[in-house]
């Protein structure tokens, strides 16, 4: 996929959002939903993407659905230091395959760290099933 | 530094825009400030940052602020994409020491990818002096 190529209406998100597929959800609006990475870099690891928008990365996203992206982001940050205690929040944004974007609808990843704990590598993270991520989910979902 | 310590009004980016340091400057409004990273993980490293707001992190920045940081990062990415011919753009934004942020003083990266091109890691790449960077920034303002 190159960074100019048209939206997919069956790529991963698109396809959690019509429920097609299943997702951990932790908050969402009308807008916005933030749900967990099923390859998580870090205990907590969430995305953030929009459920109205077709953009596929941050050159063709609609400025006010990135706006209230951004807010969600932050809205996930501070529930993540709040739930989790974590140390540091790392947002990342990738916009094309070679930035290492593998779904191709524009989403921010928003990842808890801890001085004493590694993060995997963006794509090396083992799937982790919905069973085992609802506990952290559950806690995130009361600190938003 | 925590993510909960106090603003530095002595930090690197602080001092840039009172003029106290040199930055090589691509874009800026009244609100927001867009420059060439001096240690640049690749051609055209940008950074995005608020002239107005003493926020360290994504924990405090006013979410208006965060807005328009937010569009402005868009508009470097599609500036880097025009005038550099990038495959790709990524985004990161680090908060508190331990995700990696250096200056606190709350910054959005926005870093142009080419697949034939590696990244180089937040931190390890060398610095680059005013007049090295002065040609990427001259192509990238037109581009704005």
């Amino acid at each position: 996929m190159s960074l100019h190529d048209a939206y997919d209406p069956d790529n991963v998100f698109a396809r959690i959002l019509r429920g097609e597929l299943p997702s951990v959800r932790v908050w969402e609006d009308d807008e916005v939903l933030v749900f967990l990475d099923v390859f998580p870099q870090s205990e907590g690891h969430m995305l953030v993407i929009s459920k109205t928008s077709r953009a596929r990365n941050i050159l063709d996203i609609e400025p006010d659905v990135l706006a209230r992206l951004s807010h969600a982001a932050q809205r996930a940050a501070k529930a993540a230091v709040k739930a989790l205690g974590c140390d540091g929040v790392t947002l990342m944004q990738f916009n094309g395959a070679t930035a290492g974007q593998t779904v191709f609808h524009l989403h921010f990843h928003v990842i808890p760290r801890w001085a004493d704990r590694d993060l995997k590598g963006h794509g090396q993270a083992p799937m982790a099933d919905a069973a085992a991520l609802e506990p952290v989910a559950e806690v995130l979902r009361a600190a938003f």
